[in-house]
C-alpha cells in the first residue's frame, strides 16, 4: 500500500514549503518508498485531528499514522531495516538527534527572522489570518518587524552556519561521502526558505551553498523542480 | 607495547589541562589502552618535533607518531577495531566531524573568552610569556581584556549551549544511552575550563551541568580525579 503524507501547501498546492515534511520526503526518498502527499493548509486541522495528529508531517502507512519529522524518520528506520539506513548505524542516529537540535535551534531560528513576512504571501488566502495572529504573537511584533534587519540577520546567520562550513573541508555530506538524513534534517530548512522567499541566504562563494545545490540534486532533483524562489 | 602521549602540564606537573588531549585520554579510556602521558610544555617544541609533530596531543604507538585529536581518534578506532567503538558505525563517524566543529566553533571559542587570562596563573613560569604573546595576538587585546566581560559573555555562552541541551531532553549522551566519542569532543573544552578556572561556566539546574558530571564520572573518575577547580 501507497504511503500518503499530509503535506503544507501554500495558495498554489504545488508549492510545499514546511521545513519539517521536506526532511520526511527526503527521508522517504532515501528509503526508495514512493508517497503520495496530500496538500494541506494551516486551518485544516480537523482532516489530521481524524487521524490523532495536530501538525504536519504526518504520515499514514496502512493503519498507522505517525506524526512529527523525528519520529517518523525512526518509525521508517525500524519499520523499512532492508532499505538504505537514513542514519548509517546506531552512532548515527544517537548524534543526529544532536544536529536535529542544532538544525531548531541555530538554523530554523536563524532562517525564520529572514523570510517570516515573505511567508504571508505565498499561503492559501485562509491561512493567512491564522499564519499572521500566531506568528505574531509567538515574536511579540508584526512579521515585517522581525525581517527589517534582514540585511545584517543574515550575517549572524551566516556566521551560526561555521560549524558545516568547517565540516565541509573534510567531507560533502554531514553523512560523510554520502548524504544521510542528518543533512535532510538541516536542509530542510534551506529548502523552506527558497520555497517562500527570494531573499539570498548565502554567498555564492560559500562551502555551504556547493551543499546546498548538492542536496537540491537528490533522487532526480527531488527538491529542486518545485515552486521556488531560486 | 604501552601507548605514550605528549600532554600539555601547568606549574604543577598533574594539572592536564588541553581540552585536546582529553578528547584523547577519554578515547583512549573508552578502548580500554593504558597510556603512559608525558608531561608537556608549549616551550618544549624540539621534543614533538623529534616525531615529526608540532602540537599536542602526540600520540606514540610503537614507532608510529600521531598528532591532532580527530586524526588520532579515528587511527584508535582503525587500529584497535576490536576494542568498543568510538562512533557507534559509519553514521556516527561522519556526523561526529560536524559535533567536532561545533565543539571547536561554539564551545572552545566561547570558552576562551571566559577564562584564557586564568590559564596564566596556572601554566609553568616558562609558558607564560609564549603563552601570553601568542594568544594576545590573536586576539589583539591583552588576555584581561579578553574576559573583562564575562559576566555577561557567560549568558551568551549558555545560550549557544541550546541544541545540547534540547537533545539531553531524549537522550543521556551525544552518544545516545551510553557516551561515544562525541561526548568527550565537547567535554574536552569543559575539562579545559574546571582544569584552570574556578569560573562557573554552568547554572546548577542546567541538564547540561548534569551531562558534564557523568562525563567527569566515567572510567572510575577519571577526569573528576585530577587537579581542577571544581
Amino acid at each position: 500500500m501507497t504511503l500518503r503524507m499530509y503535506d503544507l501547501a501554500g495558495a498554489d498546492p504545488a508549492r510545499r514549503f514546511s521545513p519539517y515534511c521536506w526532511r520526511v520526503k527526503l527521508a522517504l526518498a532515501a528509503k526508495g518508498l514512493p508517497v503520495e502527499t496530500i496538500p494541506w493548509r494551516f486551518v485544516q486541522k480537523d482532516l489530521l485531528a481524524r487521524h490523532g495528529g495536530e501538525k504536519v508531517p504526518l504520515l499514514l502507512d496502512g493503519d498507522r499514522a505517525v506524526s512529527d519529522s523525528w519520529t517518523i524518520a525512526e518509525y521508517l528506520e525500524e519499520t523499512y531495516p532492508e532499505r538504505p539506513s537514513l542514519f548509517g548505524g546506531e552512532g548515527g542516529r544517537a548524534s543526529a538527534r544532536f544536529i536535529n537540535a542544532w538544525a531548531d535551534a541555530v538554523v530554523m531560528a536563524g532562517l525564520v527572522r529572514l523570510v517570516v513576512a515573505d511567508i504571508v504571501k505565498v499561503l492559501d488566502p485562509g491561512d493567512v489570518e491564522y499564519f499572521r495572529t500566531s506568528r505574531e504573537a509567538r515574536f511579540g511584533m508584526s512579521l515585517e518587524a522581525v525581517q527589517a534587519d534582514r540585511d545584517r540577520q543574515v550575517e549572524v546567520f551566516r556566521k551560526d552556519l561555521q560549524p558545516l562550513r568547517m565540516m565541509l573541508r573534510t567531507q560533502p555530506f554531514l553523512g560523510g561521502a554520502a548524504p544521510l538524513h542528518v543533512d535532510s534534517i538541516v536542509f530542510g530548512g534551506f529548502q523552506w526558505a527558497r520555497c517562500v522567499s527570494p531573499f539570498k541566504l548565502l554567498a555564492a562563494d560559500d562551502p555551504v551553498e556547493a551543499w546546498r545545490q548538492r542536496m537540491l540534486d537528490l533522487h532526480g532533483g527531488l527538491a529542486r523542480d518545485v515552486p521556488a524562489f531560486d
